[in-house]
């Protein structure tokens, strides 16, 4: 850690004071903590590297009927049953971010919930759309929490929403008296298998895309599929995309599911396909949702605060940020990362990492999801400002996720030579820019 | 952790893709997490639970004449030597973030020292007081370093002021980019032994004090006490009651150091005193200095997200908040924060922990560093006010240190019973009251 004239301090706890013990004296009793202090001593005084491990926990739950006032999950979910009983012994007081549009169709189910709970409530509806991702929704919704007033420790801020909702009330939350628990319910596909499940909050600054935010995840998401219902088919192909990305990182299982059943997937807006529910059997809906949260997990548990900068996680996330804030509101969020995913592909084709097979196999994968591969201005210049951004903000190495088999993601380090990247990007135009017209 | 039923999966990293293992079976060769994924099934679906601890790692570095361009400190400090070479082999940028009162003593050294050391740097000063201790101050400081533009990783944002500055610097760097390194540099003696030690940020918010803020330590904190010199003397004592703060709660040294050199110490600003250096003995003022920041290192370091609520570092800080944002500007922080401690001596004596020889003399000591202990608007009504919110805010505990001794303090629990609050009340007024025309 530090020099080699570094001393070793742990540290214990004896009744109520903290104490610093030499590594070789363990003899002290008390409560001994994970955290270290080395200290130095030189002419110029003394110098204390501090090393100190936070124990994050969340819980991510799948449920069904969240809103019927029989069930519990929205208001003990994020608790341990132990801890519920002595939490329910007093007033219950909840503050509920509700997106504008998901307050339109939901909004009086969630009222009638709150009352029928007795459930001391404030809903606040916001339009948290891409474009409206700011401080200000941010300080909108803490001067409503400071308002109504809540505890810190036991009343969680609620968001009920997409993505956008879920990062705005994060970050709100996050800041509000240094870190309030909050609750994250998804109504759409991309933020069930996306900002559900790690610790990112965010809004957007200065034209560039979640800019601005922390690494603090809520004590819980709930996860109920039924409000997929109302969506519009556009936002289950948007959300196909992001559970695309895990299979094609990592998983054949979930690749061979969606270029199995993408069609009916998409018509069924991954409700649980009825007809196999009288087997045993998982039905592909619950199976593809499932293993994509599962494999998003898998990948962000041990990289909660993004300090390992290798992050397979990132493919399809190099070139979208700036594609998608460039011609907002006309890409999804999805849409945006399959096209970045569509021209990896070419990359990864012409550095002959993918064969011709695999690659037209992906690509009829994302055409049968109904995602588009390919935009106009999703420019050369666009695609080379985005990786000399990437270079800059990842300790000089590119760290490019690039598919090198069908369910199989691999990081690259140096700079995609400028031969291959005009021959992918030419290629790519050719073969795919007929199918511009589809989506937008 | 979580029911009976639930499933322990550790995580491994084999050829860059993360793998969920069973705990029994550890036989797959990789990297391995410490973070845990709890998976458990019912009929309703999946629920899993995260437990991932993060690594928070920052040095606090003691140094002489920081602004010598010779000095490598404030460029280079915060890294290891070994990252030091690999740092600086392109060119170096730098944004500082200084006060403007600091600007007009010590600007032109600042300025000079980047010129001299060839870095391309941005001085921003801004007039961090508490009064505009705000978001806009943050938001003014985050617009300008989009504009200058730096490496998310390399280049760090350097502080330089009081703890204002401090606290205001910390949380926009670490809302930029989700989390931008941060340096700070103390110049006031207060901010010195506190601000720079732990990993609170802040701002001000609704008129109440650090309503929003996050736990994000710096990169590293360079303590140069010459920086005291052009302090006016109050500010020493201001910065002394937190120093007394960790002597009353933990050091007996450090109580008679203050006790027997209180009025030596605050002449000389905190200087090292000359006279004794011939010797090795460290000197009053350095060993003060040392010891507070070596017992706040320890009480801090276990506990950086403050996940366990009982904290003896809130000496002093359960009324003062409240009553320092009431008379703004009247009171400085640790004036308010010697004015909360005085009365909790009270209480402390009234309840018989303590007795009246104690305190007594640590009436005598406060007396001794021209610290205030008495104040008008420091009313019965403000005092319940704090601690019913406190009480709510500590999941229903009072969670109260009072001084058991002269240099130990315990935490309570319950509630302080109407007659014990009322006669220390009294006690305190009709004892210090005459004192109350000193400082304001």
């Amino acid at each position: 850690m530090n020099s080699d004239n570094s001393h070793l301090f742990n540290l214990v706890q004896v009744k109520g004071t903290w104490i610093r013990q030499n590594e070789q004296d363990r003899v002290q009793e008390g409560k001994w903590s994970d955290a270290k202090i080395y200290e130095d001593k030189s002419k110029h005084g003394v110098s204390w590297t501090v090393v100190s491990p936070v124990v994050f926990t969340y819980r991510v739950v799948q449920c069904q009927n969240i809103l019927d006032p029989e069930n519990d999950t929205l208001l003990w979910g994020h608790l341990g049953s132990h801890q519920r009983a002595v939490g329910k012994s007093k007033p219950i007081k909840r503050f509920v971010v509700i997106d504008e549009t998901v307050n339109r169709l939901y909004g009086s189910q969630v009222t009638r919930y709150f009352e029928a709970r007795k459930v001391i409530h404030k809903i606040l509806p916001l339009p948290t759309t891409e474009e409206n991702k700011s401080m200000e929704l941010v300080t909108a919704i803490l001067e409503a929490v400071h308002q109504f007033g809540i505890d810190r420790r036991s009343e969680p801020i609620i968001a009920i929403g997409g993505g956008v909702c879920l990062d705005v009330v994060g970050l709100a939350a996050s800041l509000y008296r240094r870190r309030t628990p909050y609750i994250r319910v998804p109504t759409t596909l991309l933020s069930y298998v996306d900002a559900s499940v790690g610790a990112k909050t965010g809004v957007n600054f200065a034209g560039g895309k979640n800019k601005l935010g922390s690494y603090v995840p809520p004590a819980a998401t709930f996860l109920d599929c039924a409000f997929f219902q109302t969506l519009p088919q556009r936002q289950i192909s948007n959300g196909l995309a992001e559970m695309l990305k895990m299979a094609l990182m990592k998983h054949r299982g979930l690749f061979r599911l969606l270029e199995a059943n993408g069609k009916e997937l998409l018509f069924a807006k991954m409700q649980p396909l009825e007809s196999r529910e009288s087997s045993e059997q998982e039905d592909a809906a619950s199976a593809a949702r499932r293993i994509a949260i599962e494999t998003m997990l898998e990948e962000l548990a041990p990289n909660l605060w993004e300090d390992d900068l290798d992050r397979l996680v990132d493919f399809g996330h190099l070139i979208s940020p700036e594609l998608e804030m460039r011609v907002l509101p006309t890409l999804l969020h999805g849409e945006a990362v399959n096209i970045d995913m569509s021209f990896m592909v070419y990359v990864a084709h012409t550095k002959g990492l993918l064969t011709a097979d695999e690659k037209d196999r992906i690509l009829a994968c994302m055409l049968g999801l109904q995602l588009p591969v390919w935009h106009q201005d999703c420019t050369l210049a666009l695609v080379q400002k985005s990786l000399q951004e990437r270079m800059r903000h990842s300790a000089g190495s590119l760290r490019m996720p690039l598919p090198t088999g069908i369910e199989k993601v691999e990081i690259f380090h140096d700079m995609i030579e400028d031969g291959v990247l005009h021959q992918a990007y030419q290629r790519w135009t050719d073969e795919l820019s007929c199918h511009s017209e589809q989506q937008t």
